[in-house]
């Protein structure tokens, strides 16, 4: 068709988004630490504190000298006399001597002089004071030194990871309680079409309920980013126009829905390409669904225009689009699902040359995930919401046959 | 050791969890769709108009008569002349008759008495309003019909879903503006331990900060919980029922993390035992870390006691925890998570008949995944934030070698 200039193939259209979208656009904020979850750090942190602060026991024992457990076994047990309990939270004292314990327990803080622990298991109580020990143990064992986690100064997190959870115990754990993280993409959505209206409104013959926007905001703020404006917009280049320049200092990147008609694809790219430089960077990938996509960026926003069919939309959102926004957010590395592997359990045909994303319900039968492709005919969300994930065909492959190990995108993998 | 009555397999937990936790919690509520995404279906909601909602075009083309078109040929073109162009959002009218055709564009309502589409790529424009067409098409053919894609009274979402952005599409496509959903399941954490403090104070010698409740916070609200109450508690049996006692009508489950003296694994599983009935149903697990769990329901309220140890607490309450949450919330069928597959860079062993899920790291190294466990001594969060997910050794296996097809459960999966 006459709109596409020249398709691209998924691996050039990376490249031209890695080499456009190369910085994050957000401001650090300064948020509390139990707060941060998912949330982007903007400033490496370094370990403030030994951990563990004090040389601890890694079990339920005794604080022993390991030289005075020497050649113990359970023909020969080792007397040892309890000179206290070290109690959990509370600094230790050092054992009177040699031939002394003291009962310890998971975490607690050895004696200064004492150098390993034997397990409660290995020990038998015989009088209030007194133990026997069944086993040798070696200078160090089921003993964590301080620092021997981490050390002052280490690094706790590296800038532009997304703090996870274990991310924010690891800082608490170091006495952080405020992160540096960046602030929200701010994600502006345009959908476009005379046919769309409210999803409330009730449509007249011929009208459609606009529903990528709500699509499209629930994916971006799964992604972590703020839906900063949502609005439809007539079929009409100067309405086009008017609704990007509204935008232009409230979004970071713009999602534009296509409206169904030949004419609109013909303009969107014109007007995006008069919007701003460098303008349309590819329009049209070697990719089914999403083929007419449309990647720009002019001056600071990024313009990602979408196929109007909802799937279509929703699939090259999730596949270009949650990446530029992960980008634009500070993530770095940036991290892409990883795929699951299932078996095919039908044949299912693609054409050499393109990728393809297909819509599939993954079942357990007997062990064995099976993926089971759902067809439609007019590509309508139904067939997506039914789905689990996208099972991926790769430009070399003609399809697949049934059997074959295949890849799927899971729904449920938000980053 | 003595507070360990019987071990149970994952598989025997499991059951025993099917059993106590077989049906939701939480009360219904109404809420708008857009706000929808990642809460769970009250209600089977069913499709309240046909969609389409009109017979439309699935191409850009030609609204046309397929018997007008029979035998069309690029050697035999067969002229049509153009009525009118459908625009889009309004309602067409009828063909004049045979021998006539319409501008549809993609979406568009098709005229009454056509019944079939020919793309605009195998015609011809020979007048402003006459086309040539050199392709037959059949009855149907680009075409899809009023209630194609689901019909009024259809189901068109299941109770006890979780709800997509891709559902909240279909619920909107279908003119439903409200949804039924369950109100978040809430959840208390209880830290047991005299050296435990607040995350932000300075610990005295011997005190360790109290990072478990940050971060099971931070994993149940990931899985769409709403945190009720976080409190630390003295390693006391009083203190430890007065702190139950005070979340009785306020949590629907409780993590208990263990303090870590073996005088507190005593007697908390008899503290949840007299709490209330059934009580405890198990105490002990085949699996590692983790192996001291305690799975207790009292009355309305599931009790989950996880070890004190960060990444033993994590896992436990990740493997365990959230699909009991999941099962609290309504989710119906639970989803689990699926594992992804990587080869494994070295060797590690394991012990027959334990279950063990250990920190690893994933890599691409030339197109293969790679899992490359991050070992550690004690066991420490550290650890676990360096990690991109948990792989499985099953409890039939001794460990694996290097090269071994693995399973991986990554962190970024929420649900």
């Amino acid at each position: 068709m006459s709109d596409f200039l020249e398709l691209v193939t998924i691996d050039q259209a990376w490249k031209i988004i890695h080499a456009h979208v190369d910085k994050t656009v957000c401001a650090e904020v300064q948020i509390p630490v139990e707060e941060s979850m998912g949330r982007i750090c903007a400033r490496q942190q370094l370990v403030q504190e030994d951990y563990p602060p004090f040389t601890r026991s890694s079990v339920d024992g005794y604080a022993v000298l390991a030289n005075d457990t020497h050649g113990a076994s359970h023909q020969q047990p080792i007397l040892l006399k309890i000179s206290s309990e070290i109690r959990m939270g509370k600094a230790s004292h050092p054992l009177p001597g040699s031939g002394w314990t003291a009962l310890i327990h998971t975490g607690g803080m050895l004696p200064e002089n004492a150098d390993a622990v034997i397990m409660i298991e290995e020990t038998e109580h015989i009088s209030v004071d007194e133990i026997l020990i069944y086993k040798s143990v070696s200078v160090g064992e089921n003993v964590i030194y301080q620092g021997e986690d981490v050390h002052l100064g280490d690094i706790l997190l590296e800038k532009g990871k997304r703090i996870t959870e274990m991310d924010a115990g690891a800082l608490s754990t170091s006495g952080v309680s405020e992160v540096s993280v960046y602030s929200p993409v701010r994600v502006g959505i345009l959908s476009m079409g005379d046919e769309l209206i409210d999803p409330q409104a009730i449509p007249l013959t011929g009208q459609i309920r606009d529903i990528n926007s709500i699509m499209l905001a629930g994916l971006s703020r799964k992604f972590g980013a703020e839906v900063a404006a949502m609005k439809r917009v007539m079929d009409q280049p100067e309405e086009l126009l008017e609704a990007l320049q509204s935008l232009k200092n409230t979004c970071d990147l713009v999602f534009i829905t296509a409206g169904s008609s030949v004419s609109t694809r013909d303009y969107t790219a014109q007007v995006i390409q008069e919007f701003g430089k460098p303008g349309v960077l590819f329009h049209g990938i070697h990719i089914r669904p999403g083929k007419p996509t449309i990647f720009a960026r002019c001056e600071d926003q990024v313009i990602l225009g979408l196929p109007g069919n909802p799937v279509s939309a929703y699939v090259i959102a999730w596949l270009l689009g949650m990446p530029i926004l992960k980008r634009l957010a500070g993530e770095s590395p940036v991290k892409y699902p990883h795929p699951v592997e299932a078996i095919l359990d039908t044949n299912i045909s693609s054409q050499s040359g393109r990728a393809d994303y297909i819509p599939v319900r993954l079942q357990d039968r007997e062990g064995v995930c099976t993926a089971t492709p759902i067809f439609f005919k007019s590509n309508l969300i139904f067939s997506l919401a039914r789905s689990d994930g996208l099972m991926y065909i790769p430009e070399a492959a003609a399809g697949f046959s049934a059997g074959t190990r295949v890849k799927v995108f899971i729904h449920s993998q938000s980053y």
